[in-house]
């Protein structure tokens, strides 16, 4: 239901901003993922080896903050003058994403509620990644 | 995309929550109104009326901050202890996603996203409230 | 220095809202329970106790995104018709923090950073309390 | 009060963080930036010529996105292993203060919650400056 919420939204921007597609996939990602960070936060909070799930935990409520900041930052990406700003913030969440997919990873095999949520940072991985790309497509 | 991520990240947690499908519902229309909010404030920013939509504006704020933390604290919503706590930020959640959408409903006719904002607040007040209405259930 | 910040901030506001002593504070004490209770969480992840730790790290967090959502919420309360709204946040947030408050007291004999935070916590909903007192003050 | 709170904070840390100081002061200005830029927000949309302070609106949401991810992220960087993903997030942060200190900058004679404003962002990428050139001395 999301992904179709946002790209109504975008569809009736005044703006009429470029690339809504890789937009409202960015948006929608980032907000995925850090509905998965949250959750396997308290997963991990809940497991008897919560010692050894510490770094896990760290690297879930860092994902969550940066793709927070993503989602709204890529909400506002309709303006011209701040693409090199989107694109710092964006290549920032790709770093975080895939660090935590990375360290998640790890826990994988032991607990699902990591499987899952290294997925869900690696698509909002991949989809900062389009939308990176198509905003450096000459227009 | 999101639902799904949710609710296998409740179906995969070490304490098997009851209620996950009102948690998982609950959760995923708060994060679908902080979307919507936060793109309607843009979509608002950007008209040639903005000076019209200032309490519009504000309000999508305000209710964008309440429904993240709504979401994050209902993926904590596995602990006894903590119901009343969670009542009470449902509760105010409610009052401000229905404040948002009359205020939005205000201007559905002439502005398209917030028409859709407006939906998206209704849908995140109701799921709040069968949330509140499964967790006074005799368990 | 945030204080200073936060009512300088304040007098130049066009609106020239009443009560700008008290939002500022409780704007300011919003915000310093915040950077508490996140620096809480990663202490109390440090501890070789964690597995003790988990009900205050979970109020910790809880505690950290309403108090964002209030000190946001509480820097737009210059208008006239949110009171209602103000009064259900603010309410919520000095539930949460007194919450939190009496957890962290549990731990404040061995962790020396869950009695200051528990102090960051009730200085949040005194701040809150006299938010609302103001408001509901005659004008 | 706030810087305070986090000094005192560090210093009860189980992992005695080194830089205590330099990661303080930085989680301290970040939290200041998030109520400065979070107050200048309504600030500008209180005022008449709203329609011409737009883009200073965005900007000041995004430095309040980004800020409160590096704070939170800055309180969790005890870690050997993120200095890297903590190295990204300093330096966007700083790339979103600065520009949000410039556009601020551009309404400060006439507003002076702008100049306020453009002097809290300042302040905060200075401290992510310090923090960044912590990081990087030899141990």
């Amino acid at each position: 239901m999301t992904a179709a919420v946002v790209r109504a939204m975008f569809r009736s921007h005044p703006a009429h901003p470029a690339h809504a597609d890789a937009i409202s996939r960015c948006i929608d990602t980032c907000f995925t993922c850090v509905e998965s960070c949250t959750a396997c936060v308290d997963a991990c909070l809940s497991e008897e080896g919560v010692a050894q799930l510490v770094a896990c935990i760290r690297l879930n409520l860092d994902c969550a903050e940066v793709c927070t900041a993503t989602g709204a930052i890529a909400s506002r990406a309709n303006k011209a003058g701040n693409r090199q700003l989107l694109e710092a913030q964006l290549t920032t969440c790709i770093a975080f994403c895939r660090a935590c997919a990375r360290e998640c990873g790890h826990h994988a095999e032991r607990h699902k509620h990591c499987r899952v949520c290294a997925e869900a940072c690696l698509a909002c991985a991949d989809a900062c990644d389009a939308m990176l790309a198509t905003l450096r497509m000459p227009a």
